[in-house]
């Protein structure tokens, strides 16, 4: 993961580039350049963002695309991509370093790789490399994520009322304020309360019943009393880009016995798995646990039940978590795969089990990983029934 | 734009990548594989989406992520995107085109890209290809659009409904609710009505006064009676994905006659523009005769007064418009570049004048082109002063 002698380069616009954000430190809806050479940072704007980056920029040298004639290469040679290499080339030429070998992301745009390579630069693609440099998150990362997490707290706690003060209809359908409560409209309740605070959603989970067994599924029409219902909140703040994530499930109701044996079963491997995880521990022994948890409990898990590696589709079939930041899927993964957690990595803790008969259970924190142990970032209650 | 005899390649996951769901008709949120070889359509999904891509995927053979053994593939490379190449190699060796030329989007991960040629693949990024076969919109899209607009709109009448509830404070500040009105204020209020319509919203310009006379200030702080304040409003919907895109540009209280002025001018422009659009016209012209109104009315523009194409900072100094659709930014543009309507594109339309000592005025519609004109899906009033 040590990077420090590498020379890097990102091309892409901060506000939706992770490592456009990370490595430059310069929010921007726009594509800028970032370099880093010799240990030192380059970054190149518009010249619309050049004057708010003058001022904000953490970088050694601030460049405007003029002065590296980006908009007059970009003409002469007729693609916005070989205008681009031929600034960046140019600028390495000025920089005395080009010909050394440059490490981009895994996810940089293919015309802008082949460009570069055109005019003689050695690129290579490290997903890993990148990844790692924004694994270990600071002090100040850490609070972004508390601050979105804070948010979500606050939805979550709304959504909670919202099932409180609903009523047993015809067939258990919950009734809210006069009208059928639906997956919907909790949705839509839980990410007006996210926005009000700053942050925006894309898919939060409100899903019940049979809906709720399938992961994948973020829930539609009418919620039913006695059934579980999974919310799973997971937006982005406008203003740090950084992400958190945390899921509950809820019974309005008395749950079958099958369905709070479900739920124990799932809280236990989340708490065996939370004192697990600490700097060192491979994620794929914290995975193991959990579904070591939960095979004793009688549910299935890959890891006891697939045959010939094919997922199964009831019980434990996900990972155990994934590491959220300025992405709300990065490294690292705590499941199969062979990763050591580090000091610093923030990753979800979400084991669940899924019965398509009783319902589904999943429950979610997010920790930051300390040398000895690990940091809860949720503060929000474990109570199933509301 | 013709492109039917081509084989095309996208990965990616479609509702953060527009080729993918454009090119798969399916929307998920994990990466899939979409193949289009001689003329038919093969998406490939992980099994978490198969059941659901099985009812809804216009598409002729649906594959899975098992079936093609990614997974395995991947482990046994050691790497996700040599598994992916290495499944995709495998399937056109099925298909009996091993071999041909593929064609995919400028955007793809060079890590993919780098795979799929290592496997002996000749791909070749064509940007023009894919943004062509985005351009014409069929009436769905339209109508997403406009769906998408419609809540613009509503969102839009809400906050001219703040404005108008506002009353005069000290030095002209705004009060609203007994509160002092802030950009972040009215943002919240419009954010929150486009939540409520399904529209997710990041980045909504309420921008005034000094602030607005620059266009990539979003706004923040009080705002001002007899000041103009911008509101670019350009959310996308959830469920359909697709954008729409205004600008309305208001006063509260009297305009200064300078400020009067140029919202007259950029009117006359934005109108000069909506008569001229049609097929077969060159975007380039619409903006030259955008810059040729407001020169004419003594405003500065980058076709009248720039010096060595270094762009100007007050006057008209940005595009007339760009495509609309799944990405808020797309082709084609309408600006200095040479590019030609055909129908069915779905272009903004935004003149406008900035100058920080009076203020900034942007106006914006949203049309669809046809073959004889244009159809304006923008159906909000253009009033100055509320």
């Amino acid at each position: 993961m040590k990077d420090e002698g590498q020379n890097l380069l990102v091309i892409g616009a901060p506000e939706h580039d992770a490592d456009a954000y990370h490595l430059s430190g310069f929010l921007a809806p726009d594509p800028v350049i970032c370099l880093r050479v010799d240990g030192k940072k380059y970054l190149a704007v518009s010249s619309l963002e050049y004057g708010r980056a003058s001022k904000e920029a953490p970088v050694d040298e601030l460049l405007s695309y003029e002065e590296l004639e980006l908009i007059k290469l970009a003409r002469e040679l007729k693609s916005g991509a070989k205008g681009y290499a031929a600034a960046i080339s140019n600028l390495l030429d000025r920089l005395g370093t080009n010909g050394s070998p440059i490490v981009v992301p895994a996810g940089m745009a293919v015309i802008y790789a082949d460009a570069l390579r055109e005019r003689g630069l050695e690129i290579t693609p490290d997903r890993q490399l990148f990844d790692g440099r924004r694994r270990a998150k600071t002090d100040e990362e850490v609070s972004h994520i508390e601050k979105t997490q804070r948010a979500i707290e606050a939805a979550c706690a709304h959504a909670v009322e919202v099932l409180r003060e609903s009523e047993f209809g015809e067939d258990n359908v919950l009734q809210w304020r006069g009208e059928t409560l639906t997956s919907e409209i909790l949705r839509g309740e839980i990410d007006v309360e996210l926005l009000r605070r700053g942050c925006m959603a894309d898919g939060t989970i409100t899903a019940g019943g049979s809906q709720g067994a399938d992961p994948h599924n973020r829930g539609s029409g009418p919620l039913k009393a006695e059934e579980s219902i999974i919310l799973d909140i997971f937006p982005m703040d406008l203003s740090t880009r950084y992400y958190s994530d945390m899921t509950r499930t809820f019974v309005k109701g008395e749950p079958s016995p099958e369905l709070r044996k479900i739920y124990d079963a799932v809280l236990e491997s989340q708490e065996a798995a939370l004192g697990m995880i600490r700097a060192g521990v491979n994620g794929r022994d914290v995975h193991g646990k959990v579904s070591d948890v939960l095979h004793e409990h009688g549910y299935k898990t890959d890891k006891h039940d697939s045959k010939d590696g094919k997922p199964l589709t009831e019980g434990f079939f996900h990972g155990t978590g994934h590491g959220v930041g300025l992405e709300l899927h990065e490294a690292p993964r705590v499941s199969t795969a062979d990763e050591e957690l580090i000091p610093g990595d923030v990753v979800s803790v979400e084991p669940g089990v899924y019965d398509p008969k009783v319902g589904g259970v999943r429950i979610e924190d997010l920790v930051v990983v300390t040398e000895d142990g690990c940091r809860n970032l949720t503060g929000f209650p474990k109570e199933f029934v509301v």
